[in-house]
Parts: structure tokens; C-alpha cells; sequence
């Protein structure tokens, strides 16, 4: 344990980690774990997907020819995919395209312009809105809020979904209005939501027009044994007689091609209605080809789940090695803890207060990129700057290793130094 | 001339189409020429972009692996694909998803919320803004400013563009956010812009934050001989002094797959770069690897040329039998004017005033649909209800034949009926 280390200890181990660190920034490496990219070996397993559907393969099973306009809110078998993924009816389903961010971005915007059903104001003429942002969480959530005028307002991330006692006390001022959520494996932590979450969060006093986004981005994205079931918050919310608070968000983009993919929503009648009102004034329609596409690789839920098992073997090994040697070179040390996730695309490190800034910019000039620090906090701001975010789905692992060698290097001697300095 | 004729003469000729209505009204027909659908014969020339990009092809001209995450705003190549297709520059591109109606719809959308370069306050926050709509125009362009809280102005359309005295006279008030322009082929009349119209659009008084929406959705679709060319409105508004006015709008959607193409906005750097800033929010990014498929199948701008030559051919025949049977059974008569375009999806027929609404309710009785009476007009209310749209893209030459013949019958019915109710 660091804090038990005499002075001596502490400079002589400072000397040697100093030494490492100046032959590794001579090495001239270029290695990225910033961005949770899916890796060219995952893309590859889904390579059938570029010569689909095929010539002549341009009929779904309604016999819609899919090549021409019609239809605002996808192929009725995509819907149903999408319901199989979510826990939901397939007319809870609103198909959209590419981007799942996209498909809450403007949901946002909508809510701003025009207001939701049971409120009575769009969101953007209620003066000071706000929106909370559990932290450590998804930057771009963030700043989609950030970026319609919202106050983003930070509430801590536990070990089973937000601080409850945190969001009852914030939800109940009607200037807040609403609260992302990524329900399984979360960005950054890789926690999943408990039942007693989503319960409070369905249950909970909030203005009518809030809205919870859920956006449960990696639902079938396992990798490791332990699977905790994810909420079903739609249902919970209808029980708790609001059963328009949720909106549910997922996409194809980590399974098969990232940025090609299918997104979709899932809410209340009431809630999909009125986004199909404002969809057929802002598009054409989905691409209904990519759907079908889609529809003709996967199959269902089961060759869905199949194709992701393979994913999983891919990212396992890269996920087990990060773990080996946060606890080979931090373990025991009193410096750092880490999350272990069971799927997903990210690790989360917390360091010493006042640390991460530091060590992300030492492992940089060794030629380590890391997520900026902050970036999982609302205004890109961790008050604590001690969260490190690290996502080794994309490098090899050869890659990985040296990067992680560098970066715990990197943490342990910004830690001695720290103790060093105020001791 | 139907003015010239004696009652009795009309009396009877009356009887005669009467008959001929309601044996027609018996024949149970069920035809479709409401909407401006690619016909399956052209989406066939298109067959085999469903096999493309073809499975291990995922990489760009410049080795970007278009499966993953990346790139805000297009490939270089298919900016450079739409920078042919536009005349402008490469980098004035931003490449978008599968609809430009969204592209155009998002970009109004923004101008509400955030304004645009050159004006200091939200479109959202001006008070009662307004938005000029060339009548007839295209529905869809309309309802976008109606639903985001504008109030639409017809401006007449003549045999070049909009009504430009009209146009200045509006512009010159500050509440005048913008017009809604289809410069080639004009939806429904089939008119192109000629230089002098465009010159004026880009040199008259408006307010800073005016912007000219230019969808040029019929760049390259040509059925006929006459070739007049579009003028360039993002160069004349440049040379104006006015270089962010215009934002230009295209897509592939009725070159290849309608609803499964690629889309794209040009405009100015300040108008760009503001749009990117927006859609680093907005998006993950655009969907590379349609844009892929697009450049395998159609190579470069020759390919499309040569690709929509054959289209051509499909289409020319079934807008010559339009203009055959109203030749026919409307010459002479002065009962009906028409237009005769050279390309795009319509024909435009102006009966007498207050015919629209009766004539298409007595085609729809006797089983041809026709687009709603008024829906080419600012709150789909045509002031003198004498415009008929015809889309005679989708539907086969013999139901092409049997619609118009209906259709000549129902107007010349609903002109003798008219011209007998009022001597």
C-alpha cells in the first residue's frame, strides 16, 4: 500500500517508474484507446452484410418492395427484431436510421420545438431547463442536452444505475426534465441497472413532461459470463402510471457495421404517435433496404444472439488483459480501483483525486492516447479528476498491453508523486 | 372552343361523357397517379447496387475502412459525386443520409433554434417569421415552415421561376426567413430557373439570415431533348456579395433506390462549418458504406449520366402518352393548359377556376386517384382550385392510358358543367 511506503521507498520506486517512462516515450509508439470502435476482426464477422440483401432481393416477408418510398417507421419484421431486443410489443417500435444518437438527438429537439405528450410548453419556453447527467456516463448524451440550452447537472453513478436518493430529490423540480441512461453495461462503469433503480425511477415524482432516455446501446453485448437482467423500465413505468416517462433507444452499430447500422425507438403509443407526426414532416422514411439487410443476416433474435456470441469471443481476451494488468501492476497498492464489466466497450478507472488530467497527458507524450479526461462528466468536467476511461475494444492485443503498461505506469507515478508532494 | 359552343351542342356532349363516365365508374379500377414514385422497371436498372459494395469491399479510394465510426460529413469522393452534380467544389459538401427532405427539414430546424451565419437571433425567437412557397410547388417543402411555426406566402409561379417582383417586394421584409426553391423541373410545373430569376434571387435586399432552400432534386433526370441549363445560385449569390443565401440540396433517391440513397447539402464555408458544428452533435455520422455502394455502382458523374439516360427511356414514353391523350381529348378546347417538361416526375394541368377539387373527387369515384386538390399551394389550399397534378412515373402505359382518359373525361365533364351552370 502506497500510504504505508516510507519516503525512501516512495523516491526510489519514483526513480525506477521515472526511467521506465523515459525509455517507453522514446519508443515512439502511436496507440489509441480513446473511442469504443468496434475492432476490423468484429467487422469481419459480419462481411456477409456487404452483398446483401442481393440482386433481386428487394421483397420483405409483407412483400414490400423495399427499393421504394412508403413507410415512416420501418419493416414490420425490423420492428419486431427491435422488440426482441427491448422487452416490448412490436408497435412500441419506431425503426430509424444510422444513428441511434441521431434518433435522441432529435427527440430532444422535438421536445424542445414542440413539447411531449402531457406537457403542457415545449421544453425550450419553460425558461431554465435541466437535464441530469449521471456521471461517469456517455459524453454525448451530455452534450446533446448541453448543446439545446439544458443546465446539465451531474449525479453520481453507483454500482446498480444513479444515485436514486440524488434524482427523486432533483426530478421533483419541474425545471428538470428528464435523465440519461445507458441501463447495461454503462458507459464508462459497465454497471447494469438494478429492478429497484428502474422502480424509482418509473415511480418516482417528476414533472408529466419528463422523460427518462434509455438508451440500452449494448443489450446483447456480452462478453464475459455474468449476465444481470436489464430492467424492463417500460413496463415498469406503465405499471407505475406513467407510462409515458421512458423512451428506449438501441442499434445494430456495435454488432455489425458501426455507422451503418439500424437504430430504433421504443415508448408509449402516446409517445410514438407523436413522433410518427413529426416524422413524416422530417424524412421520407427509413432506408428500408438496410433493414431488410439486416434482416437477411441476422435472421432473428437467436442468429442475433449467435453473431454475438462470436463478438464476445473477440472481446473477451482484450477485456481479460486489461484486467491483468491493472491487477498485476495496481493491485494491492492503494492507488487505484477499476470496473471488471461483463460486456460492453469500456473500463473505468478511478485514480487519486486530482490524478487523471495528469496521467492522461503523461501517457500521450509516451504516445498513449486516452479519453480526455472529464469527458465522461457533464461540461467535460470531472470535480473530482480522478476518472480514466479506457476502451480497448479496437487495438490488437499486443497493442493493448503496451498501452496498458504504459498507462498504469503512468498512474502509479503520478500517485507517488502526488504523495510525495504532500507529505 | 368550348366558349363558342351552343348550349345545346354542350347539353349534349354533356349526356355523351356522362355515359362514358359511368360505364367507366362500373369497370372497378383501382389506378394510382398521386405520388412521384420510381417505377420497379427503374428501380431494376439500380439491381445491382443490392449486391454492392460485395462482401470483403469496405474500403474508399483513400483506404478509409467505411465499416467503422468516422468522418462527420462524406467520403471525399462522394462529396466530389455531388460536387459534380451541383457545380461546386468539393469541400462546399456535406453528404447526409437518406433523405435530403431531412437534410432540409433538420437545417430549418437549427436556423429555429440556433439561427444561421449573418443573423444574431434564432429564426425561433424573431416573432412571426414568414417563408415564401413558389405555388405550385412541392407539398412536402411546405409543410416542413408550416410545422416549424412559419407563416407560408404563395408566390405565383410563372414559365421561369417565381414571380420576382413578388419575391422582392416580400423579401425586403425581415420577417421573411427564406424561399423554397426546385430549380430544375420544377415540382409540379416541370419549369427550370432561368439565369435572370436566379440573379435576382441572389442579389435582392433580404434580411441576413435569408437563405434560399435550392432543392435541386431533378438535377439529372431527363426525359426529353431540351437540356436548358440550371443556373449556378451558389456562385451568383458569391458574386453578389451574398454568399451564404443559398443552401443546394440533392440525392440519389430517384436516381437509384428511392428512400435507400445518399443525400447531400452544398452551400458556403460559414454555412458549412456551421452545419458540421451541429451535426458533430446531431450524429455518429453518415452512412458510409451506402455512399460506397453508390460510388461502386455508379463510378462517377459519366456513370450516372449514362445510368439516368436509361431511366430516360422509361420515363419518356409514358410523359409522352400524357401529353398525347390531352392533346387529344383537351386541344382546343380552352378548357385546360398543361405543361410539357423535359424531365423530373409531373405534369401540371390548370382546368378552369374552381374545377380542381370536383374533378379529382369524380376521378377518384370512378377508381383513379390523383394527388389531393390544393396540395402544391401553402397550407395545400390552391386560392383558385384549378391545379391538377399528374405523376405518371409509376404506374404502367396501359394504366397510364386508362388514367388519363378518366381523367380528360372528368375535366371536360366538370368544364361543361361549370360553363352550363353559369349562361
Amino acid at each position: 500500500m502506497l500510504h504505508d511506503d516510507s519516503r525512501e521507498t516512495l523516491k526510489a520506486r519514483e526513480d525506477a517508474l521515472q526511467q521506465r517512462y523515459e525509455a517507453a516515450s522514446k519508443a515512439g509508439l502511436s496507440l489509441d484507446m480513446t473511442r469504443g470502435k468496434p475492432a476490423p476482426e468484429q467487422l469481419d464477422l459480419a462481411d456477409p452484410l456487404l452483398g446483401l440483401p442481393g440482386a433481386g432481393q428487394f421483397h420483405d416477408q409483407d412483400n414490400t418492395d423495399c427499393r421504394n418510398y412508403g413507410g415512416i417507421d420501418g419493416l414490420p419484421a425490423m420492428k419486431q427484431f427491435f422488440a426482441d431486443i427491448l422487452g416490448c410489443r412490436r408497435e412500441d417500435v419506431v425503426v430509424g436510421g444510422n444513428s441511434s444518437l441521431t434518433l435522441m438527438h432529435d427527440a430532444v429537439a422535438r421536445a424542445v420545438l414542440f413539447g411531449v405528450p402531457g406537457g403542457d410548453t415545449p421544453w425550450g419556453q419553460q425558461g431554465t431547463v435541466r437535464f441530469l447527467c449521471p456521471a461517469p456516463g456517455y459524453d454525448r448524451h451530455f452534450e446533446i442536452t448541453g448543446h439545446l440550452g439544458f443546465e446539465l447537472v451531474n449525479v453520481e453513478m453507483t454500482e446498480d444505475g444513479p444515485d436514486m436518493d440524488h434524482v427523486e430529490t432533483l426530478a421533483a423540480d419541474p425545471s428538470v426534465k428528464g435523465v440519461w441512461c445507458v441501463p447495461r453495461y454503462s458507459n464508462p462503469t459497465g454497471i447494469t441497472y438494478s429492478e429497484s433503480v428502474a422502480q424509482r425511477l418509473a415511480t418516482m415524482d417528476a414533472a408529466p413532461d419528463f422523460r427518462i432516455f434509455w438508451d440500452n446501446a449494448y443489450a446483447e453485448h456480452h462478453f464475459g459470463e455474468q449476465r444481470q437482467p436489464v430492467p424492463n423500465i417500460l413496463t415498469a413505468c406503465r405499471d407505475a402510471g406513467n407510462p409515458d416517462r421512458v423512451l428506449m433507444f438501441t442499434s445494430t452499430s456495435k454488432m455489425t457495421m458501426a455507422g451503418a447500422g439500424v437504430s430504433a425507438m421504443a415508448a408509449s403509443p402516446a409517445n410514438i404517435e407523436d413522433t410518427r407526426r413529426h416524422l413524416l414532416v422530417q424524412t421520407i422514411g427509413p432506408d428500408k433496404l438496410n433493414q431488410l439487410r439486416h434482416l437477411a443476416f441476422f435472421g432473428n433474435i437467436d442468429g442475433l444472439r449467435s453473431h454475438m456470441a462470436r463478438v464476445g469471443e473477440i472481446l473477451k481476451p482484450k477485456f481479460a488483459l486489461v484486467q491483468e494488468i491493472l491487477e498485476r501492476d495496481l493491485g494491492g497498492k492503494g492507488i487505484a480501483t477499476w470496473s471488471n464489466p461483463s460486456g460492453g466497450y469500456f473500463v473505468s478507472v478511478t485514480g487519486p483525486d486530482d490524478c487523471a488530467r495528469p496521467v492522461i497527458e503523461m501517457a500521450a507524450q509516451a504516445g498513449v492516447k486516452l479519453t480526455p479526461a472529464g469527458a465522461p462528466f457533464a461540461y467535460g468536467l470531472d470535480p473530482q479528476n480522478r476518472i480514466i476511461r479506457l476502451a480497448p475494444s479496437f487495438p490488437p492485443l499486443a497493442d493493448i498491453r503496451q498501452a496498458m503498461e504504459i498507462f498504469t505506469l503512468c498512474l502509479e507515478l503520478a500517485a507517488i508523486r502526488q504523495r510525495l508532494a504532500s507529505t
